[in-house]
């Protein structure tokens, strides 16, 4: 788990250490950033990915932000803070993690405003660091609430990577699936691909076989003829936000995976921090849901073109994954059963 | 159309003329096969593929490998004949077209046994012909057939490849978008991807636009987000086999789609020639599904691996559709709706 680190502060140097989530598996690369504009593309080419793990890299990117801002005049302090908030807050639109973080960041600046700058800076490294804390914690706290919905030898199904890569610490959707592991439930491991950008496939078989589960790869239309063979007991996936009514945004393709589930009987536990949901939103219609470009589903990954050339092309990140097909909803704090009130 | 022949029988050199569907859409490379391993191999390795396009390849195949069989003995033409036939029939389990018209000229051969061997090389040519021609008369019967089911400016999602490249014509599931097209119905098409060999972005995609239509390319994955956004009015299916009550073997992933279209409540057709139906079968568990290779979903089109080495795959080519998923099954003789009675 510790070489899978996905995003650390290296305040030395005034740095932010990352995995390179786009190269793996081929190439564990990692990148070093100082500058607003390598955090906003950071996130935007989704280097560094995965709802939690957006939350934790924008605490520590905006606080280094704020280092990097004029440390003589307040005010001015206080504009560029708002202004490097904003600019980050719209590299991706559907996780609320980001803005959630951001957010916790700009109370806490509030909160320190009549000290000295330095003394701010430091309020706001150490709430970078308790968002990171927190992560890891609320991760395994997940695991232990998720794991008391699987037995031993169940087959489970998960979707993108909700994984180590995507939170800190033990993921959301797999920390179950470590805690099992670690503890002799001898899970059989089903990962989706994930198209475009096969999560799936490059990081949590990746992450889950590097760590000795029993693990298959499927493409995403496998998982009615997988549900149907009868070897999926449970799905787990992460979540990119839940609304008020447990609507759930998540990559795309989680919804048809959570109708599948719901026509074969199987249970649907979504799996997430309590910063992932916002009810501020009553239902998933008003979750903004972020486009990507042709160039995803087209070409990328490819030697060769694998479409017609300007061929129109449909790439929503994520879809909204109704409330009344989800069984459970787990968080750090407990399972939540509908009707929700988180 | 005439551009995208599928098969062809060249029989002054004895060779059947293929276009190889593993290329496209970056290479138009034309096959020429003359040898038993050949045919095998194009069907086995989906150089030609779709379940009417492989039917009228193996009736011109066992044609050709009998014009090798020796020409003085009737017994031992007839159980080369055998041989031949029976090796092709092993290439794919799946589709019944295969075996349908592997058969059909089997039955042509027994009925011309007295005569002499040119006289019943005679037969099998006129029967491999009568068949590619029946094919295309068929295609475009089920198109007119399933345009009754359809309005101007229809949303029409399909999966995988059941085009022209698939068969003789006009397709199954593609021959009313080209009635349509030809006819002003303005319908928006919508092709899944359809991993992990991708035939809907480089087959179905690639005729469809070739043919001025207004084309949409999706991920598998994003079906349920189309459906949900209203652009889809209908979908139209192929078929690899269908079983006496209905459930009907198509490309992997199809069963899916029909869970989120009922979901959705969206008509989902199935189209296919009636040779494509298979009563002997009393449901779809009878179906053999062809399990097809890892590397199709770790590396194939890729240029490097995108899954970690050594990672389990489930690949199975094929899934069964449900009976109570499917609106109508439209074929050239009329379009049947449940309890089906064929």
């Amino acid at each position: 788990m510790q070489n899978l680190q996905t995003v650390a502060l290296d305040d030395a140097a005034k740095e932010i250490v990352i995995l390179d989530q786009t190269r793996l598996p081929n190439d564990r690369r990692m990148l070093r950033l100082s500058l607003p504009e390598q955090f906003y593309t950071a996130i935007r080419k989704l280097e560094v990915r995965g709802a939690p793990a957006i939350g934790v890299f924008a605490a520590y990117a905006i606080y280094l932000c704020a280092c990097r801002a004029d440390g003589t005049d307040r005010d001015g302090f206080y504009r560029e803070f708002t202004k490097q908030k904003e600019y980050l807050a719209s590299s991706r639109p559907t996780a609320v993690n980001l803005s959630w973080a951001l957010e916790r960041m700009d109370g806490v600046c509030k909160d320190h405003m009549s000290e000295p700058i330095p003394s701010i800076l430091k309020a706001l490294k150490e709430e970078a660091e308790k968002i990171h804390k927190e992560d890891e914690d609320a991760c395994r706290q997940i695991g232990e609430n998720a794991l008391t919905l699987l037995k031993k030898g169940d087959g489970l199904l998960t979707h993108c990577n909700a994984g180590a890569l995507a939170t800190s610490g033990y993921g959301t959707a797999t920390a179950a699936m470590y805690l099992g592991h670690e503890r002799g439930y001898d899970f059989h491991i089903y990962c989706d691909e994930t198209r475009p950008l096969l999560q799936g496939a490059r990081l949590t078989a990746y992450e889950l076989s590097a760590a000795g589960m029993d693990v298959m790869l499927e493409c995403d239309n496998m998982v009615a003829s997988l549900m149907s063979s009868g070897r999926i007991n449970a799905v787990l996936v992460g979540c990119d936000r839940v609304a008020a009514n447990g609507d759930t945004a998540n990559k795309i393709g989680t919804s048809v995976v959570a109708l599948a589930a719901k026509h074969y009987k199987i249970p649907f536990y979504v799996c997430g921090p309590m910063s992932s949901i916002d009810p501020s939103l009553a239902s998933g219609a008003d979750i903004p849901i972020e486009q990507r470009s042709a160039g995803e589903v087209t070409s990328m990954w490819y030697e060769q073109p694998m479409a017609p050339k300007d061929i129109k092309v449909y790439n929503p990140a994520f879809d909204v994954t109704d409330h009344s097909l989800i069984t459970a909803i787990v968080t750090e704090t407990g399972i939540f059963y509908p009707p929700y009130s988180f």
